[in-house]
């Protein structure tokens, strides 16, 4: 059994939960076995987004398919 | 005055706020002075658990009885 | 073009977002043009707060005036 | 020349040594100029499998076709 | 639920594996639910053991009680 | 919106500017949005390359298509 | 042979040296085989102290009995 | 003496080394007794910049009039 | 309540203790509600100072005026 | 008494064990009085070696004569 | 095969490239078999040199005869 | 101009400051031209030693003649 991790910025206008929710959902629509989540860092856009943007970077691991 | 830190996981279906308090309400059920306490790592179980799992990390500071 | 970055801790009796924002809308109240904003840590006072204090601590960056 | 990083946990019941390889081994069934892998984390499964399953997260880089 | 870690150094004349190992066992010994362990450093104590004595710091994490 | 990031390693016989942009070019030849780019490490290829080889290991964030 | 690490904090009016002493006396006073100690941060606390307080966080190894 | 350590992003479309001097510059602008500069991270703004912007954020070490 | 955290290096003929001391004073003597300080690192100048020069960067805490 | 520290890189073909054994093997060679051995990485060279070459950068404590 | 790493901060009045060359140069005049070079920080000296110094810290590795 | 590093670690039964002086003494014992010293880390050994051992282990900077 190996597992791949990749890494992904999700991103909400609600709040930090909601954006690594996002990532993860994300990471869901194209990934079969998805087993855990590990954030790396919480960061807010201010300046470039319409209203503050908060966005979790988060490493997703999952099994490869044999 | 000598303080203890001790390493928690607590655990949340909702979110990492709640996972956090989860952590410090077990410390505070078992011990009387606790001081502060210090996020490590928030996480996420997906797979072995019935619904997304978020997980907090907690350092929990106390004070030692004399 | 030059940033600078400014660490501030934000405080709420709510949330780890609530904290967050407080450290973010502070820098905007005294800076024009604040960008973004890295979380540095999250804590929780419990012993010399009246009740659970969230605490984010969180790096600020905004572009100075030429 | 450009080189890709990939991260991947290798599993073994025997050793950190076998968990290691078996990453690599993975990553040389399906890339063709794997060159170089480095350790990030070793861990050891114990209450979700059968037996100590030993983990090895490793980085494994290699080269991209022109 | 929540999950407790805590940090011991299992010690071993033959290899990192068994100083791991060692831990491991040690904290079964005397806890009902460990559920897992992460490699925090591995070093050699040479002069002041009788031979080469091979040692992991291992974090184990076990479900506390509730 | 969701981005991804992945780990390119750049090289270049001139610069290390060169070598980072020899991995964000070729990011930018096979992705579509990429936004930013952050130097993980520099370090210098000797006695395997003709001669100097600068290496920019570098992480490459950008807009996952929806 | 196993160590168990533990963290402790302790304080002083006078200096960091007293204030990691402080801990390791503390230590001693409830543990029998202490081994060494590790320095992990020196604060200072300023406000809700009535002088200024040295704080010396430091993990402590000892030995478990078998 | 006293120094004080503050953190800028100076920004360059040539090369890190004149982002990091864009930096340095705007420090002697305004500051009277800069000492020396250390590199905390180089990126490269891609999407949101006209041309390739290069960044450095530098901590900048400048001593206190008494 | 929002505190603001900065970056001074107090130094000393003395001894570390008295460096970071040095960098608290200041502190005080210039802002109205100083918390708490958190040494960030110690070194000490051998060859640009008339003797041992002992340096401590410490972090200092303080409340922002409302 | 006053101990130095080397770092060095043992190889081995065989497991990550003898590439940190091949490290301080070669320490005791030509140090009186080596103490112990720390772990800085554990690295795997695959494409520029004849077979997979365990690597193990080790850092090494020996005591200076007086 | 045994390697040994060492650190130089090497100099130039012109840019990181050249300092981290500058210290790569000084180990290929004293040092056989030179294989890698990994940058552990840039800084840049302002006051106590004549002009703007840029230093790079670079960990140098090289094969020790048998 | 190249700065070479060494790792030193001195020892006292008096203070962390006295075991830094140790190392710094030793290095200028043998060494010419040191500049400057940065603290890695502060230890007390306790059980292998005939009382509490202060241990500062040291990085040493040194210019190495042309």
């Amino acid at each position: 059994m190996v597992y791949k991790k990749i890494s992904l910025i999700g991103t909400s206008t609600e709040s930090f939960d909601d954006a690594a929710d996002d990532a993860i959902d994300r990471a869901e629509d194209t990934l079969e076995n998805v087993y855990w989540a590990e954030v790396q860092e919480f960061g807010v856009e201010v300046k470039n987004a319409p209203e503050r943007e908060y966005q979790a970077e988060v490493e997703i691991a999952f099994e490869l398919a044999e």
